[in-house]
């Protein structure tokens, strides 16, 4: 009888635990984590993968937001084997999903000989009807940009 | 005969109008609109009233994302009466529903006497317990700031 019973509370204990690490917010945490860690290996097409066709794009380089897979997977392709990194750090993440819907936020730290260059993050991601969560919109911009020069 | 048949095809034709005025896609760009006009009157008010409790929000001049409604009404407080343009325009928009979450993101061109200020702007809406759909993350950055400098 103790034994069934303790058998209950490790099986609820478990389920807690697998519950909670397959959260949205969490998927979204660790697909988001295993991008980066392509892309600072030089990679972009983790996040090439990850992107709907429908994504919508800024970075601080272009002069207008960029529309669609195609167009940034040109992009992201001229960057291929240049964007290394040490290690990165995303740190003040904010996520928050819906059922449909997700977005995350952080800042982003790039450690390259102990030189750190710093990004903020958002991305959306939208759950499409294959079942697969894909980012529609990614915004990137530089910290402080005018206090880097 | 031919006169309802007649009035039942404007009341279709006038609820179809009114349905398109009334998507979320539509509502979110009008109160975005809004917030914009009072924000290049010197007034930031707009955009505290259109945020949420739990809003996070990126700009140039932060080191780190600022998490909260009563973090932004401080550091917009600042803002009072300081940001002014002649007119503004919205390009590139991109808009998002589901039903409880949608992003909004586009290039903002704002202009004082004929000099243009550049920005990419990303904003998320969640629809809140109250009805009302409120900004839960925003995110500025400047348009190309290195070569702005």
């Amino acid at each position: 009888m103790k034994n069934s019973f303790l058998i209950i509370i490790l099986i609820h204990v478990m389920a807690a635990v697998s519950a909670k690490e397959n959260t949205i917010e969490e998927k979204i945490i660790n697909m988001e984590k295993a991008a980066l860690e392509r892309w600072y290996q030089g990679d972009p097409m983790g996040f090439i993968e990850l992107s709907a066709n429908d994504v919508s794009y800024f970075d601080p380089y272009l002069e207008n937001q960029l529309d669609g897979l195609n167009a940034l997977t040109k992009l992201y392709g001229s960057f291929r084997g240049k964007v290394q990194a040490d290690r990165f750090e995303m740190t003040n993440i904010k996520v928050q999903a819906t059922k449909e819907m997700a977005f995350l936020s952080y800042n982003l730290l790039a450690y390259t000989n102990n030189v750190v260059d710093k990004w903020n993050g958002s991305e959306v991601y939208r759950l499409k009807p294959d079942g697969k969560w894909k980012i529609v919109h990614t915004h990137f911009s530089m910290t402080q940009p005018i206090m880097k020069e």
